[in-house]
């Protein structure tokens, strides 16, 4: 019934092995040791000891070693987990028996014994990496439950229920997990053990007459765990194993696997982790939250995720285990009463419902904050009464609360300003230029739905209701928002493309949130007024229905869901924006790289200077083609590309000129003092011609030419790989008046300016350059101009720089020679990634996805700078280039000149600047301090 | 009337500057020698100094150093060439003075006196470039001639007609050379000056009723030569100078001048020659043919330079100057009697007319061979019987000559098998791979015109008149024959491009006969019995007449000119190919690179093997889709190119993979032992499919797709740059079930012939790599491939190898990586070229021509491979791979691979193999083997 195909797992094993191996072989030579223990004064490992044993293990034992409440177990590390690809997904010589004399220790500490009749030990495995990816691996619970210990934990629980409740769930996850998933079987007909088993379930609450799982009794939940086993043996071919030991074994493999798994990989390429990370296995005590009403379970962070604000955040379920509350299956109940928001302003507070308890988890909460010196995110169970640390980690937050809490911490002498600009992801300060609605529009409204304020920032589009959905919308240029009951992992690719995301349960803990924080993403979570119907793609609040497509505008930082479209406008500087300039200050203080942005107008210069730009990287003299007002000087572009004769287009090109000056003058003026980097026209020529014969018609009448005269020339024009056409610096040799119209309308609006009383440095580059002589010819017809202007202007105060673009690999082979006549560079890293790997940006569509899924490619080389090889040519050029002149100015101007990884990478190379879109450049901005504090403190 | 440009002169001007400014100013320091004597006993040049004196300089001096008789004179360097633009069109310091100098020793030498009223002396200046380049610069002679010395002059060779005659020359040439074109001068309605007096003297000759210009009296010419004067003065607006001295400075700043002439760059661009060379001036005294009867001029070649034949062959004219016979206006006499022609059976040799002077000539000629030990190339005057010598050179001569000399010489012992390989340029044994007619057609064929046999080979084409026709015409893929009158420096291009050369005047020394001759290009000089009716574009032999686009055949090795289209076939194998068998012999014995083809078929391949390649560089799998037999393969890999699931392309690849396994057996079976490299399917798959509605409507039924849905998937695989789309490797990737099939053809192929007895080394190659892991998944699939074939056919026998392609900028710069797995590399350079440069090959066109003729770049890249980027790229990733594998297999294959300078590059960079198309391979070899040489040399 189900197929079996090996190389899924295999395959990607192999992947790994080539890394691996040497660490393997180092390990096997030396004896590497693999277990540490924790929980109790043995505890081997600690918080520094991340990279070995993964962010859950290092916090474990950390917490151990502070004496914290955390049941004994050990963890197997990443290390071992390499080895265990490396050897093909074999474990490593020596594991056995580190494991043994480590469980050995646990059962001492825990006074249990695993396997054992009478007081049996049960376990979890869990999945642990250096960096976390929440839900994207897999977890047993219960493990050790066998026919052997079944009765002994009745008789010590005197429960009866609770035991065969835990035994049918770990049957469940182990199916699922250990001998469907990890051993690469495919199920038949998509559905995987863990729904046929789910079904029985259902069908036999049904038969029964059931509503909840609660109401089964012990005798049905035995039942139940009987023809649960007899059916896992048909499907899978193997019988569910009852031997505590090979239970434990086939857990701790199954966790190694799941690194490979789908969800894994996925998550990893979006977050940039390194495959060869690994991760550890964290074999620890079962402890029940689930054991009745002095037990509980819960989730908190020691200070509040979405906003900052320093109170103790986080949410409980009474008797539940953990996985109830992250899994979003029940909404949880606020911890304690300061933080209940209107939506759970009635539900019992732990605060208020196990006083003495909370006491001591606020207690640890502070201790932690102290010990960390940043916000922890914890895991804990109360279990009859007693309670325990499961977790601790320093907690996801967004973008606004990330900078709060840094200036908090900072305030409170806890961290330095260093650490504080470290603790703000950089991608995350975006947030604070997150649009929000217009506020009277918003005032105005009614909302339709209220959740939970998840992720920040407002999104307006349309409803769809799967991720595949998403990803199919937006390739289309949609701009959509993901409904869903509740999301999974399976989602995480959906979410990432949508502007939005909006889901019916889970609390602000829940894998939405989570992961939508993350990303500084809106999201708005347990609407529970929602009814979603996602076969029907259709949603409802009360009798209104929203299909497929409908308009919404969600209000993240509110939870307020809107019908229809609402205008978003810009973020006004309200308090949040006060305290963003207060970081990015400090940001400033300790950048030493320039941040420019990529600008064309007066409007963008404008905004790009309020972010901090300090000088335009890019500005293109094409931007007079597109948008507004462009109907004019794109008739006579047009005009121009089918002139024949020089003295056509230079009659062209006197119309052309007053347009010219207009935006370039504007945009100098915006920046004042700040240079202003002027592209020299690079149109694709082809693009601008119309190609319909309606259009060809009206050129023809408006130029006088036949049409088939028109439609011979543009025929002529017509390139088969327009990317390395005519273009560019090749325009400037073949019709060098173009050129000179360009300098002339550059220095004629510098001299103006300046006779006005301003300050301008404009810098004239030239694109697409490939040869030193190019740059020459250009350098030529710009000198005799400004000679022109000058002599016209009597301004003997004009200066201005002239640079070339390095976007074609041999002119960053050949930059010693460019350099001789640039006095900058700009590395055009869309144009250089194209060429250097042979990838039309416009065409990858097709095969890009098959590259980042089979790894072939780590991350797309349009979003993050390829530092190996598009890298070494920068690396090159910038060495080649200041050898020649050694003060010559160097920047990036590619759409990468925003991607935090990106400006890193220029920083180490020894860039001037980066320039980006004015949106990203306080991410630049704050990308390049961390760069500057990272290489110090190296 | 005339509009001055001096722009041009003084743009070109500047660009040598760059290079010339340092020689200059560390010539201004030395005080440096610009001015060397010839002539006499105080000659202070000789053969060596080439690079100051220029060939012509050297030789003049060498000449006089072997006490041959020489008019006196002096040669102004060509560093002094480069300090005058450098100074931007100023003598330097200290030239005048070193020219006086010389000036008074010739003077003593010839016993005359320059600018002497009664003893005068007249001078030529003419130039002389480090390497011959015929025609391209400009000459003045007679210079000296003024109101002053012209009565001197009449009064000591009491010739006033001659004089006169000597001054009306000296006045057309001079106001042409000096006056118009090296001032910049651009003509009033494109009409020169030169044409100007040409017109006048025309006229003159009509109302005197005088047929030629020998009719002329010494009144005549006096009268003429006034005129000529005023008309200067009216159409230049400068008087034509009666001072010796200002003449002789004007001729000498001219001839500089002439270096950057339209012709002169033009040529240089042709045949590669720096700018930075320079031309040497040669100021010397002239000596005059044309005084009557016992004076003559000849030009001569001590063997015969079309044939190669051991007999003294030259041309020459009774009471003539040297530049009658050169340009081709009168059709001049062989020398002896030995070398006549059906055509000039009837003509006076020198031998009989002038029998004494002959045999002190042909005493020259043996001693000049000798001291040479090589073909020289002569000119020379005889003034009232007595003999000069103007000018001696090495000898230009055709690629079957040249192995004939070469070998004869060296059965001589004159030169050893290293000078002999070095003797020919590789291009020129492709001669011997020229097409013939096909020999019994051609013995049926009557023949419409026969002239001079001056370049060999046949060709056919249509005729057109000018050389801007054979440039539109080729342009639009037409193959096109030349016909001119005679043809003239400006005709060069079209020279080139044409596919043959016809001129109804000339000798075998003329224009026409010589650039063709460099070319190897079929050219026929000389066919008197054509009248050439250039602006009405028809020729007509007799009272037939041929239009433009008339075909004509013409067999250049015979002088014979056939109508309409006769056959080509490849040439049989006579006396000549045995020769050529003979040479290539030698070549082998001294190259050491490896030489291979690229061949996609059997036929292909034996007829690669018969010109000496020693594998396959390049079998391209996508050859089955394309020309005859193609249809069916055609269709089903249209077919694929729409499926949508793996297994329909599956099923399509088991119908395609009989063809798959057709080509490839047939050329590993061809190959034997030598190894066959096969590049995996790399097809342009939007080339491929169908845009007409009509296709798709075929395709739709043959696929039982509906028309719409074909249309659809045809859209979706449009590329805005399919150079950079979805290709080669990427195909792989997205689709590796193509790489199972193809490599399961290799394999069974390979496995099959094996088991006939056959050896077969197959090496798959990867196209358009960019990244290690690209290769590493093609790997898999190809071991898996390979392992399941050598288990089915039981042969342990079967090896093969697995590299990949360098052609994309990242695979080289990451060439170490590439190398762990690759085990050859193979440089793709057509598509390396294009991604360094960001040139697409197809659309370079509307550009390219500016590049070049503006010299932004020196040679196209896609004819001679860019060494500075392309190469630095190469020669980086050679040594990175290297590195890694020191046995690293590394060739090219593309299409520079047959280009001598690209070869000579290869062998420097240590590449293992060069492959190239079959038929030039043999070019290949002889580079290679020159490249080997001359490494060794140094």
């Amino acid at each position: 019934m189900a197929k079996k195909s090996e190389k899924d797992v295999v395959g990607k094993a192999t992947e790994v092995t080539v890394k691996a191996t040497e660490k393997a072989d180092k390990g096997k030579a030396a004896g590497e040791k693999y277990v540490f223990l924790f929980g109790g004064e043995g505890t081997e490992g600690d918080a520094s000891m991340k990279n070995s044993l993964g962010g859950k293990g290092a916090n474990l034992a950390e917490m151990s070693r502070l004496g914290l409440p955390v049941p004994a177990g050990f963890t197997i590390t990443t290390e071992c987990c390499n080895a265990y690809f490396a050897l093909g997904g074999q474990f490593p010589e020596g594991l056995k028996k580190q494991v043994m004399t480590a469980l050995a220790e646990v059962e001492r500490l825990m006074g249990r014994k695993y396997g054992d009749a009478e007081n049996p030990l049960l376990v979890s495995c869990r999945s642990g990496a250096r960096q976390s990816m929440p839900g994207m691996m897999d977890t047993v619970l219960n493990i050790g439950l066998s026919t052997t210990t079944i009765p002994g934990l009745i008789a010590k629980t005197n429960n009866e229920r609770f035991v065969w409740d835990s035994y049918r769930r770990l049957i469940m996850m182990y199916a699922d997990v250990v001998m469907e998933k990890a051993e690469g079987i495919e199920p038949y007909d998509g559905k995987g053990i863990r729904r046929i088993l789910d079904e029985m379930l259902d069908q036999y609450k049904y038969i029964k007459d059931c509503k909840a799982d609660t109401d089964l009794t012990a005798e049905d939940l035995k039942t139940l765990a009987h023809a649960f086993k007899r059916r896992i043996k048909e499907v899978l071919g193997t019988e569910f194993p009852d031997d505590p030991m090979q239970q434990l074994w086939g857990g701790i493999g199954a966790v190694f696997k799941s690194w490979v798994g789908k969800k894994a990989v996925s998550y990893r390429r979006i977050e940039g982790i390194p495959e060869n990370w690994g991760t550890a296995v964290n074999v620890q005590t079962m402890v029940f939250g689930n054991m009745g009403d002095s037990s509980a379970t819960g989730v908190a962070f020691t200070r509040n995720p979405a906003t900052g604000q320093n109170l103790f955040f986080g949410e409980w379920l009474l008797n539940a285990q953990g996985e109830d509350v992250v899994a979003g299956i029940r909404t949880p109940s606020p911890l304690n009463n300061a933080t209940k928001t209107d939506q759970n302003r009635d539900m019992k507070s732990m605060e208020d419902m196990m006083p003495a308890t909370y006491k001591e988890l606020d207690a640890i909460r502070l201790r932690l904050e102290k010990h960390y010196r940043d916000m922890q995110d914890i895991e804990f169970t109360v279990e009859e009464g007693k309670l325990y640390m499961l977790q601790c980690r320093t907690g996801k937050r967004g973008g606004k609360a990330a900078v709060t809490m840094a200036l908090d911490m900072l305030d409170d002498g806890l961290i330095n300003e260093t650490d504080a600009v470290l603790r703000v992801n950089p991608n995350q300060v975006m947030e604070f230029l997150l649009p929000i609605i217009e506020p009277k529009l918003e005032a105005k409204s009614q909302w339709l739905l209220k959740g939970l304020p998840a992720g920040p920032g407002s999104a307006c589009g349309e409803i769809v209701f799967t991720s595949a959905d998403v990803v199919r919308a937006t390739r289309m240029g949609k701009k959509v928002i993901l409904v869903r009951e509740e999301t999974n992992p399976e989602d995480v690719e959906g979410m990432r493309d949508a502007v939005g995301v909006l889901t019916a349960r889970g609390g602000m803990t829940s894998h939405a949130a989570l992961v939508a924080r993350g990303w500084g993403k809106s999201c708005i979570v347990g609407a529970s007024e929602m009814q979603v119907d996602a076969p029907n793609k259709t949603l409802k609040v009360g009798d209104k229905t929203l299909r497929e497509g409908a308009l919404i505008t969600m209000n993240g930082s509110a939870g307020t869901v809107y019908e229809g479209a609402l205008r978003l406008v810009e973020p006004t500087a309200g308090e949040d924006y006060a305290e963003f300039l207060r970081f990015m200050s400090i940001v400033d203080k300790l950048r030493t790289m320039g941040v420019r942005a990529n600008a064309d107008t007066a409007v963008d210069a404008r905004k790009a200077r309020s972010f901090g730009a300090e000088g335009i990287g890019l500005f293109r003299m094409e931007h007079m083609f597109y948008g507004e007002g462009s109907a004019k000087p794109l008739f006579l572009l047009r005009k121009m590309i089918l002139c024949i004769t020089v003295a056509d287009r230079v009659a062209v090109l006197k119309e052309l000129f007053p347009y010219m000056k207009n935006d370039i003058k504007g945009t100098m003026e915006a920046m004042d003092e700040f240079p202003v980097t002027i592209r020299l026209l690079d149109p694709p020529l082809h693009e601008f011609l119309p190609h319909s014969q309606l259009g060809r018609l009206e050129l023809s009448k408006a130029l006088g030419i036949a049409e088939d005269e028109v439609r011979k020339r543009v025929d002529a024009l017509q390139e088969n790989n327009p990317m390395m056409g005519h273009r560019g610096v090749r325009l400037s040799v073949t019709y060098p008046e173009m050129t000179e119209y360009q300098a002339r309308a550059i220095f004629e609006s510098a001299a103006e300016l300046i006779r006005d009383g301003k300050k301008v440095i404009p810098e004239i580059m030239v694109p697409i350059t490939c040869d030193v002589r190019e740059l020459r010819h250009t350098k030529e017809i710009v000198e005799r101009v400004y000679a022109e202007v000058v002599r016209r202007f009597d301004l003997k105060k004009l200066k201005y720089k002239l640079g070339t673009m390095i976007e074609i690999p041999r002119a960053a082979l050949l930059a010693d020679q460019m350099a001789a006549d640039a006095e900058f560079f700009s590395f055009g890293t869309n144009d250089l990634t194209q060429l250097t790997f042979g990838f039309s940006r416009d065409d990858i569509g097709s095969f890009m996805s098959a590259y980042l899924d089979q790894r072939i490619l780590a991350a797309d080389p349009f979003q993050t700078i390829d530092q190996s090889g598009v890298g070494a040519l920068i690396e090159m050029a910038t060495l080649k280039g200041r050898a020649v002149r050694p003060d010559l100015k160097v920047g990036i101007c590619g759409e990468q000149g925003g991607d935090p990884a990106s400006v890193e990478f220029c920083y180490k190379t020894g860039l001037t600047y980066v320039s980006c879109s004015a949106f990203r450049v306080p991410v630049a901005r704050v990308a390049a301090a961390q760069a500057a504090i990272k290489a110090a403190k190296q």
